[in-house]
């Protein structure tokens, strides 16, 4: 049995040994490129959100000025393959013809995938048509159903299901979820016991280790297991749904709108939008871990109203703001 | 014959000679919004100004984001009738369908007209009927050839002519021009041969005074010469064209795009498009009283070497950039 000192120099074994036995917490991080509402104004970008996950980033609804606020984050644009539209409303889609058409000049070559109610396709496909005549890449469009949670996006690490809203349109929001990630290995112990490095992936995903001597030394004692998987949802636009605690249950973040203030409940209903009291209730209700509330009515000049009507029923409440950054 | 302070109270007499007798310049200012070129910038929005004559708003080309920045200048939606488009290019219309958008919202009731070459319309009212499902006012398309200059636009007191540019696709500017005011009314000589309130607008307008024992006194003895009508061009996007000088001739303001400096020479002719040097070519051989740069590529951080580039040819030369406002 070989050592990873032996079969490689002591820097190799460094940059390998990091590499397996890496435990911090990877990449998971929200932007808030814009958080107002229908009507623009000087204060707020109409809706548009980029999560980072591991350097993929994923943009959630795209507003007027999107792409720009996009740049001003400085976020690259070769890392986003992925759009995800909650629904068809001029304040969560009208930056899409500028961003697609930017990405054009720029010559990207990559497929973009664009998630949406349906409906979005048949409306961008002719403008864009006329706007780029000739495409370097291709727009993938992916429309779903609204009315129940549907898985719409996966890979190695990542799900994303959508959330079913009740707005004045087919509306969805997005529950993106880690997968679950394998054992840390723990260098102490896999060094104590001579583990070579063919054996360690098996070992993080849960295999024992049994010595040439043929002892069997227990998973448990060669690894400490993986941070929990982490969970953020993206509600808006939507009334008050509480029945959405149960989709929602545990998520590390929340990011629900809160258009107006407990006061203006009349209006929230007749609009299908919801107060910040009803978020909060929701966030409290799902055991959210943090809340993050936004989709401000322009009435609101001064938005501390906002959230101290949310924390006042749940603490953990952040208010949006534009180039605001989260870490989940 | 009665004096004016016969026929009125002392201080009506006052409101009605200020209104007649004001020789003051009326307003005459250009807003910049945006001045960027195709790709956006943390910089720059896309191409978008507003020129505001006598408190009646024009808005030059609405890029993405145009609405925002005509809030963020502090500029009123209701003062705002006309919008005029160079090119279908991405960057000079896309900021319609939201600014469309949020003037319903609002419920704007009085016509918005919409001046651009062919096949706006077409494009434009799919997507406009999707998302205002009910308009509360109306959209008027007047879209014009881009071979010859035409007279789109005239009120009481401006026209606005096309200036037909060389593009990759049909492409124009615009002149907009004031129409020749009547004379100032010399408040002394009025006074003094006791010139009734009722023959004012005759003097203004060039007549000469007979008073009531029948001598004549020369309108030139109670006017002085009303400014002289100013105008402002606008072109952009265009290869140089030497031969707008003759349209541009004299006037007060030219804004000319300056995508690049003359090192880029052969990329501004390949993308038809203009250089600094060659923007303040056009504002000399016009004999321009002054001459606005902007539509810059992103190339360039540091915007001064256009403005050097210009000013060498020029000296009357400004950068443009976001809420400029230049008084014509």
């Amino acid at each position: 049995m070989r050592l990873l000192s032996q079969m490689f120099g002591k820097d190799l074994v460094k940059v390998a040994q990091n590499a397996f036995l890496c435990g911090t917490m990877e990449k998971l991080e929200l932007y808030i490129l814009g958080c107002g509402s229908a009507l623009p104004t000087t204060r707020h970008f109409s809706t548009s959100q980029v999560i980072n996950v591991r350097d993929k980033l994923f943009m959630i609804d795209c507003g007027e000025g999107a792409q720009l606020q996009f740049r001003k984050a400085r976020l690259k644009f070769s890392r986003l393959n992925h759009i995800f539209i909650s629904h068809l409303h001029g304040d969560h889609c009208f930056g899409l013809w500028g961003l697609i058409s930017t990405l054009n000049l720029l010559g990207r070559t990559a497929d973009l995938h664009i998630y949406s109610p349906h409906g979005l396709e048949k409306l961008l496909l002719p403008t864009l048509a006329f706007f780029n005549r000739q495409m370097t890449y291709k727009v993938l469009f992916h429309e779903f159903e609204t009315k129940e949670p549907m898985l719409i996006y996966e890979d190695r690490s990542l799900t994303v299901t959508t959330i079913p809203l009740q707005h004045r349109i087919p509306c969805c929001g997005f529950l993106f979820a880690e997968k679950p990630r394998p054992n840390h290995i723990i260098r102490e112990m896999v060094d104590f016991y001579e583990v070579p490095l063919y054996e360690m992936n098996r070992i993080k995903n849960g295999a024992d280790y049994v010595t040439s001597e043929g002892q069997t030394i227990p998973n448990s004692v060669l690894t400490r297991p993986a941070e929990p998987p982490r969970r953020f949802a993206y509600c808006s636009d939507t009334v008050y749904l509480p029945d959405l605690a149960a989709q929602l249950a545990g998520v590390d973040l929340l990011f629900h709108e809160a258009t107006f203030a407990a006061d203006n409940l009349a209006r929230a209903k007749e609009t299908f939008h919801t107060t910040a009291a009803q978020a909060a209730e929701l966030a409290r209700a799902a055991g959210a871990k943090k809340l993050l509330i936004g989709h401000f009515s322009a009435r609101y000049e001064d938005e501390s109203i906002l959230l101290e009507e949310a924390t006042r029923i749940f603490p953990e409440t952040l208010l949006a703001k534009e180039m605001l950054c989260v870490s989940i």
